[in-house]
């Protein structure tokens, strides 16, 4: 086990924690420490999950409530005016940008991940005629490929091609390939792509890349603009804690705003929606990547949230964020289980798959539900991925340590094994 | 002026209404009267654009708060099982259902209008192979038009053609037209397409129906089932007043269900989502209309809302609708203005369309800013449509009685010809 310190964009990461004791000192030294108490969590509750739901802001609730019971109860059509409902996507978007490393005026908070990436897909495959071609990871979430083939059949002599790893793309990138599409974090592993390379190599054959940022946004920095990415999607209810369903946002580079046409062309995204026009004319900007109304309570909910972001420096959060995660790995190991996460830091998200070592893969459903039952909250995606999340806002690493405590726990007396955890729910 | 009453399914319509003490009068005889408690309405306010945004309704504010701090701060994941919000979306489309005369497993509450639109557009012209027109009235609501337009854009080959009324169908539906979509009440005049009648002109001709019920879901009785449609659409923030940016609804007939596609092909509306395959499979029913994660803090806040619609007859909801239009219209032809919707009951959803008899045609825009500055809340719509919304559920005779009463000294005073309300806002 490495017990020298490594150095990530200039912030120290311990590798050498031992103890919870060292785990408390680390806590108290820690700038984001503050954060914790902008969160409503549980009494006892290590949520190791917030890459699947984030955790509840304090503020959120109070903040729907004004938008239920003022705006809407007491102001109600007046609203959409008064309140900014209808510039809600845009005002989110343009707050959300700074964690995307964004500029302004290239991200929309609407509908969700997999209609976004329907459109974003389709509009691509417009700016490459003659090439038919969409790429994507076979091990991309599956609504992603799904969507590709929604896309590819909707339009039309599409090749919806898939690859089992970003490695073989320089083999796949034939001159018909019209746009990639890559999960930037892999939502069961946590692989994190790098970014930069990827793009380049895409846009070195003429295609283009959609990534897909669900498992990233809100776990570390991003940095679309200087990375050249075309069309960015991801969803708003994970690391970004907007709610269950929160609105997603879509991303498109502001080089590609004036002639990008997407079909979803509904009457939020016309140029002029009040004039009543029969026909379409997209709006000047992000704001052609809109379709219908949108969810204004949940994105208050979504709102809230990014008060907490805004006082986020993203570079101490992902320097925070893989001290976690190493620890946790190094415990897991310790206790008996494999990590299939890349240890390298430029390789990892903000999240830990574990498998076991031996025995039948699918016994990690039955722990992680075991876990659970301790208050120790991750999940398992099948078919043998024990996936744990870490959020650096509200986890501290004294959770992390006794995370792994409960987790070496439950592998060494074996309550796993009994029916009420190895009984299959549909979600968890 | 006619005195005679009539009669809209059994129930008699007072046509001879003359003073606010006939209207108190009415009020107390109205079956109802009780469901105004149920909402929450700014004092002194005069409601008249419930079909634009619903009014709220007076427990939905406590129901979201119990989603958000029970059922996400406290339960976090857990959620997606115990509080059934996976199955959120088919839960509330069947308790929809009754209100669109809808047999349950047929209707899916999720995303925009326009987004459904755009799947059942897709949909049917699948399902009519060699056919490629999609059929419109010019005056539908432009989203629909828009998203016509968007469906042919990405299909390819694929006509949007407009007629300027539905009489003009007859002459339009040659045999290569697939699907007609129609508004079932026009959103600017409140005029009624007879829609067992039309449909049946449609399915002669080998095409498919879609309807589009954004004006008439919870303004009046609707048997979708019974007129054989075959897809339907409609938004829940109007009559249903599910609130701002509320989740639309899809209604697919059942004799589709087994064989049809949509494009946006998501993983909600897999057969298997948490199987986690790498190829689309429809899931059987309804469910195969979803696409991405849909909005739990939206849809509690519908929820709480059919709380209130279960209760509602809606036969009883249809003649007090009628009466209360019939009563704003003679009123308004007697302060001097021309009624635009038309005044036949079968022929009318449940609003009112005005314009100025004589002068500009958008003085209307300031003649409805100086109502509001009266609490008396109706829209306006380019060109020349003053537009006012009637709903039962929270509106009484003499509040319809008032609000004529202020329209009428608004005409007399002539206050609106002040600059205050002269000049244009983005939205009202």
């Amino acid at each position: 086990m490495p017990s020298r310190p490594t150095l990530f964009r200039g912030t120290l990461i311990p590798m050498t924690v031992l103890s919870r004791a060292e785990c408390a000192a680390l806590d108290a030294a820690d700038p984001l420490a503050d954060l914790r108490a902008e969160f409503a969590l549980p009494d006892g509750v290590i949520y190791l999950d917030g890459n699947s739901l984030g955790a509840l802001p304090r503020r959120t609730s109070e903040r729907v409530r004004d938008t239920i019971e003022r705006q809407w109860g007491e102001r109600l059509i007046r609203s959409w005016n008064e309140a900014g409902w209808w510039d809600l996507p845009t005002t989110l978007g343009d707050r959300l940008a700074r964690l995307l490393g964004a500029a302004p005026g290239q991200v929309a908070v609407c509908d969700s991940t997999s209609v976004n990436l329907f459109k974003v897909l389709t509009a691509a495959l417009r700016m490459r005629p003659g090439r038919t071609a969409v790429v994507a990871e076979s091990g991309s979430f599956p609504t992603d490929l799904y969507i590709a083939e929604g896309v590819a059949g909707a339009v039309g002599g599409v090749d919806r091609r898939l690859v089992s790893d970003a490695s073989e793309l320089p083999g796949a990138l034939g001159d018909d390939v019209a746009v990639v599409l890559l999960n930037h974090v892999d939502y069961r592993t946590g692989r994190l792509h790098d970014m930069a390379a990827v793009t380049r190599l895409i846009h070195d054959h003429g295609a283009l890349a959609v990534w897909d940022l669900c498992h990233s946004a809100g776990a570390l920095p991003i940095e679309l603009d200087a990375c050249g990415v075309d069309f960015a999607v991801g969803c708003g209810y994970k690391y970004l804690n907007g709610g269950p369903g929160a609105p997603a946002f879509v991303y498109a580079a502001a080089r590609h705003l004036g002639a990008v046409e997407q079909p979803l062309s509904g009457w939020w995204g016309h140029a002029e929606p009040f004039a009543f026009e029969t026909g379409y004319a997209p709006a000047p900007g992000i704001r052609r990547f809109l379709t219908g109304s949108q969810p204004i309570i949940g994105g208050t909910a979504l709102a809230a949230s990014l008060d907490v972001w805004d006082r986020v420096d993203m570079t101490a959060l992902r320097a925070k964020s893989l001290a976690l995660t190493d620890l946790f790995m190094r415990r897991a190991e310790q206790a008996g289980l494999d990590t299939v996460t890349p240890r390298e830091p430029e390789r990892r998200g903000s999240q830990v798959a574990l498998r076991v070592r031996t025995g039948d893969p699918g016994d990690g459903y039955a722990i992680v539900q075991a876990l659970i039952d301790r208050d120790v909250i991750g999940d398992f995606r099948a078919p043998d991925i024990m996936r744990f999340g870490f959020t650096p806002l509200y986890l501290r690493y004294v959770d992390v340590w006794d995370a792994a405590d409960a987790l070496t726990d439950v592998l060494t007396t074996e309550p796993w094994k009994d029916d009420r955890y190895t009984t299959r729910n549909p979600i968890t």
